[in-house]
C-alpha cells in the first residue's frame, strides 16, 4: 500500500511529504519525499498541501548495504555502539547520536555553527565508513580511491531552527542523492533527541576532484555504482529555497573588511587544506561584534570556490543588510548579511556566504 | 588485606606505586597512590622501587557521593549512558569514554593537543556535574555559588605518550585532592579504550577567585565541606618532576614573536573570557612550522597568569632549545621550548609555558 505523508516542518510553513509504503505487516518504509513550501491551515495540523508530484520515487532494498551489515563483525558493532551511529530506515539514512560537549558552545551557552558544522561532517564520514564504502577515511570510495579521485564540496546551506546547549542529547539523520549528472547531495537533520523536534535542516551539494591535479572530474560509471544503491530522493531544503547567486562582494560593496586572517596549523585537514568548517570563523571575523552578541545565526549559505592552504593570507568581508522584511518599519529582529573569503594578495575568491540573523530572546 | 602494587606508566622509566586494599571477596579498592621516578630491572616487569612512604592514604566509604547515587533517577542515568560516563573506584574517580571525531584531529591524523585539553575539560565538568555539587554547571559548587565563587586554573601539566586517532576510543579518569591550604588538584588519565594502555597524564592546580572583583580567595569552610569527601590522594605525575619556575621570555630572549593574534567571538567562554583550552593555538603560533610539521608536543605545562577577555590583543613569543640531552651529540629526536603570551598593548604576562617535543615516526 502506497501512502503520501504530509508533516510540518518549520514555522515558516514548509511542508515535505513522505511517499511510504505499507508491507502486508504494516511496517512502514520510506520511498520519496519532497519538501514544498504550503500553506498552514487550523492550528498545527497540516491540511493543505500544494499538488505537487512526487518525485525521484526509489523502491526495492538496498542491497548493497544489506550485504555489508552481514559482513559486518562483533568489533564493529561494539564500536558503533560507542559512536552512537546506527543505519535505520532500510539503511538509506544513517543516524547518529551526539551529546554537546562543554567546548563545543559559545559565550552564549549553545552550541556555535562551527559545532554544528562538524557534526553534520563526523556523521557524514561515519555513514561513509559504516556504508562498508570508505576507503582512506574520509569520504573516498574505493573506486575513487583508484582513481585518486576525492569528494570536494561545493555548496552548503544550513538552516537552525534552534541551537542546542551543553548536555543536551541530539540526534543526526544523513543520506545522498544525486546532483545533477556529476554531483551528489547529501542532506542532515538535527533533531532534539528526547522530543525529536527538527532543530537544524542542512543540505550540500559535492562534486568529484583528482586528488593530484586539482582538476574536477565526471563521476566515473563505477563510482556511480558504488554510491547509487544508497540514493534517497528526500528533501530537508526544497531547492528552490535558495538557489539565488550570493552577491560578490568587493571594496566598495563591503561595509566590514578585516585583512590579515592567517589559518593555523590546526586549521588544515589531512589533505593540508583549510578544513570547511574553519571559514565559519573567518566570515564571522569582519561581522560587527553588536551582531555576534544580540543575534543568533539561523541560516547560512556558503559557497566553496577555490581551496585554501597554510601560506595563505586572508580577508574577510560583509555587509549587513538591516531587515529581512523591508516593508516593515522598524523590524530590527532579523538581518540579512554577505560575505566573501579572499585571498589578501590577489583578491581571488575562497568562499562567498549568505547569512541570516535573528535577534536572541533576552533570558 | 593491604597490598603495595607498582606499575609501569611511562617508557622514561616513571613508577607508580598504589596501595590497594582487598576485602573479604577479593574485591580490590585503591586507597592511595604516588608515582615516583624509579629503575626498571627485567623485560617489562616492574622490580625495583625506591622507598618512599606512600602519603596521606585516605581510607573509608565515599558517602557523599553514595547519597548522590540514591538520589538519581532513572533520567540522569539514561543521560549518563550517553555521556559514557560514570563513577568508579568507590566514586572517588569519575570515568567517561570518549570516540575521538574527525574534527578533533589534526593535519598529521592525529588528536591534536587542544582536542586532549578540551576532552580533559568535558571530563572535570561532567564528573562535578555528576557529583550533585554542580550549581551552576561549570565547575562552582553550591556554597561558591552562594558566594559568588568560581574556581579558576593556575597551572596544567599534561604528558602525552601518544596521540589517538579519529575513531580510536579513549577513556578518561579524573579525580580531585587538596593542594596545599587554599588550592584544589585535579589529576586526569587517559588510556586507550581496548589496550588500558594509559596514553596521556595530565594534573592541574585550581584556585577559588571571586566572580565580580576578580580577587583570588580563601577555600571557605563551607565549600571544603562540599568537596572534601571526593578528594582521592593519588598522583599521576610526581609533583617534583615539574616545579622549576617557567622561564620569562622578552623581546632579547625569544627567537620568535608573532604579534596581533586576536581572540574570536567563539573563543570566549559563558564568563566572557578566553576559554584556557585557546591559548595552545596561540602559543603555537610562534612555534616555527618545521617544528609543528616534524614533531610530537610530548608534554606542555602552562603555567596561567592573567585573564584575557576579548578585546584584547596578544603577542605569542617562542623559544626553541635543540636538545633535551645536551650532551649528546646531534640528537635532534627531541626538543624543548619555552613560551610566552602577553598583552600586545602593555607587555604584561597572559600565560607563561614550557613544552617537551618528539621527532615523528616516519609513516
Amino acid at each position: 500500500m502506497l501512502k503520501l505523508e504530509a508533516e510540518r516542518i518549520s514555522s515558516s510553513g514548509r511542508l515535505v511529504m513522505w511517499l511510504r509504503a505499507e508491507d502486508r505487516n504494516g511496517k512502514k518504509r520510506e520511498i520519496g519525499g519532497l519538501c514544498v513550501r504550503g500553506s498552514v491551515v487550523g492550528g498545527g495540523g497540516v491540511r493543505v498541501i500544494n499538488g505537487r508530484k512526487v518525485n525521484g520515487v526509489v523502491v526495492g532494498e538496498n542491497k548493497a548495504a544489506a550485504s555489508y551489515l552481514e559482513r559486518e563483525g562483533a568489533e564493529g558493532k561494539a564500536l558503533n555502539a560507542f559512536k552512537l551511529g546506527r543505519f535505520v530506515e532500510e539503511r538509506f539514512v544513517y543516524r547518529q547520536t551526539f551529546v554537546i560537549r562543554s567546548y563545543e558552545i559559545g559565550p552564549d551557552k549553545t552550541s556555535t555553527m562551527e559545532t554544528l558544522m562538524n557534526l553534520l561532517q563526523e556523521t557524514a564520514l561515519n555513514h561513509v565508513m559504516s556504508s562498508g564504502l570508505a576507503s582512506d577515511g574520509f569520504g573516498a570510495t574505493h573506486e575513487m580511491s583508484l582513481r585518486k579521485l576525492i569528494w570536494v564540496v561545493t555548496r552548503v546551506n544550513i538552516q537552525v531552527d534552534k541551537y542546542s546547549s551543553w548536555g543536551d542529547v541530539v540526534e543526526i539523520d544523513t543520506w545522498v542523492a544525486a546532483s545533477g549528472k556529476n554531483g551528489m547531495r547529501r542532506d542532515w537533520i538535527i533533531r532534539d533527541y528526547s522530543t525529536k523536534k527538527t532543530l537544524t535542516r542542512a543540505t550540500s551539494n559535492w562534486v568529484i576532484m583528482h586528488r593530484e591535479t586539482r582538476r574536477l572530474s565526471k563521476i566515473p560509471e563505477q563510482v556511480r555504482e558504488e554510491v547509487m544503491p544508497f540514493y534517497l530522493d528526500r528533501y530537508v531544503i526544497f531547492e528552490a529555497e535558495d538557489d539565488r547567486t550570493i552577491d560578490k562582494l568587493n571594496d566598495e560593496t563591503a561595509e566590514n573588511i578585516r585583512s590579515g586572517l592567517a589559518p593555523r596549523w590546526n586549521d588544515m585537514d589531512v589533505n593540508q587544506h583549510v578544513n570547511n568548517v574553519k571559514y565559519i570563523g573567518w566570515i564571522l571575523e569582519s561581522v560587527p561584534m553588536k551582531v555576534l552578541e544580540e543575534y543568533h545565526l539561523t541560516s547560512m549559505t556558503l559557497e566553496y570556490r577555490r581551496e585554501c592552504r597554510q601560506s595563505h593570507l586572508l580577508e574577510s568581508l560583509t555587509t549587513m543588510k538591516t531587515s529581512i522584511a523591508e516593508d516593515t518599519d522598524s523590524d530590527n529582529s532579523a538581518l540579512r548579511s554577505t560575505h566573501l573569503l579572499r585571498l589578501q594578495e590577489n583578491k581571488s575568491e575562497i568562499v562567498r556566504a549568505r547569512a541570516q540573523w535573528c535577534i536572541k530572546e533576552q533570558a
